[in-house]
């Protein structure tokens, strides 16, 4: 990948979908609920693609997914991308996160692609755009830091 | 309120407390949930002050309190500062987000003040600060941009 | 564009890259200044690509193209996507920027290229990815937001 | 100073306003410039208050400073901020900066003022919040992240 800023690149990210979901589901046993959590739907080397189920209570006023759901997409979106690129380091924490809402979501399925912009030793940095399902639009875009343990093995 | 910007000034925000939570809670029936939701403990001219229950639920790895929980606290307390300045208007939404992580909070209570820097017609902009109950330190800081419908009747 | 927003989507840019240098040099006369200036590279429907001519005394310590300098990139850049898109309309300003710095810039001419996100009628938001010339990783990263005067006629 | 986050405390700032000035003109000349410089007004511990001289050359349409006239203006007084926390380390660079412009600066002098957030080993925090002289308002609020580098002694 072009804009990982590593030294060596490899050819596939370290932890792939399957490993992913088993790791995660194991650390935050509701990620993966089918009603209203995560579903991961590619993983790639530097980015990955999120879905978030839809569900009737994350309705605000206006009929649209409200805005807490929209950023919990975008932060574990950016989560998930960082740790297939450097491998299961769950204590890899946001610094930094800054979000533009753009268009009122639909209420469907949202789908989150995040790319990483820059993959350093201490630092990852990246993007990631909100789509509603069947929608060509952004719904929102975010940019997000995530600190990285030093001690993680990488 | 020096910081304003609006032409003439008032001596009180237009809703109170109380009558914001009897508003808020029948638009957001969970909103207040004791166990989990928000309380506002204060409300001024030009800011608030929300605390935000704190739920075994709401922790990562780590042992501290999720991000995305920290994030909605700082949407919500900058929702109830816009609303008690420029009256009912629930369809006011978020248009801009940045936080910024600071430490980790505590397993407690968190509180979060919010600030207005701006009121305008269109935008309000502001920023929250929160704290860990009993803490003295930010453990995260955010500024909010809020639009503001034109249809609203202020 | 797919992704702008507005009802009816038009062919091209309302003004050309001529037009835009014309316009632009008779309000900002240095800005093109070809010592220390911004050429206007390419300009499409939705976004526009900016060169900023490297000058030795924008160097900081470490060798390197100051902050000032690659964030003012960033923000003139968006002023031409958004003039390109919606017409002359010179009083458009800069309501919210967040600017990511990722690599070290080489001592080089700068490359932008801006993209909009949104075009709504009182608010277009973009993101600006900024390379130095011959270098594939992005030094910055930034996303703005302008405000759009209403009296401006479109 | 409480949030410094730091496990021990001084009581002053580990460089004062004379050696910053002294320290800083040899590395930038003109940083000092009296037509269109800056001045350091005073440091403190965890902060520090800017003047950016005014010069007719940062006007833009509108009769306004320019916004990266503005932006400088924040990057360099959290820079100054940072430094006379940590002691001389000139190679700290901001990796985040976003700020939110907020009103339209008089043709004056403007007034930055610098406060830390957090301060740890290799990030630290702040907010700067931008005045005109003798204006109430802010102008601008900026939030930045500066990187220490892991070499720098303190």
């Amino acid at each position: 990948m072009k804009e990982q800023g590593s030294g060596k690149e490899t050819a596939a990210p370290k932890l792939t979908r399957k490993k992913l979901e088993a790791l995660l589901s194991a650390e935050f046993p509701q990620m993966f609920d089918p009603e209203r959590g995560y579903a991961i739907e590619r993983v790639w080397l530097g980015g990955c693609r999120l879905r978030r189920h839809f569900h009737p209570k994350s309705l605000r006023p206006g009929g649209t997914v409200s805005g807490p759901i929209i950023m919990a997409l975008a932060d574990v979106a950016m989560y998930v991308a960082v740790l297939s690129a450097i491998g299961w380091v769950p204590l890899a924490v946001t610094t930094n996160l800054t979000i533009n809402f753009l268009r009122k979501p639909a209420p469907r399925d949202l789908l989150a692609e995040a790319k990483l912009l820059k993959l350093g030793k201490r630092l990852a940095v990246g993007e990631v755009g909100i789509r509603s399902v069947g929608g060509d639009e952004l719904v929102a875009h975010a940019t997000l830091t995530y600190s990285i343990p030093t001690a993680a093995k990488r």
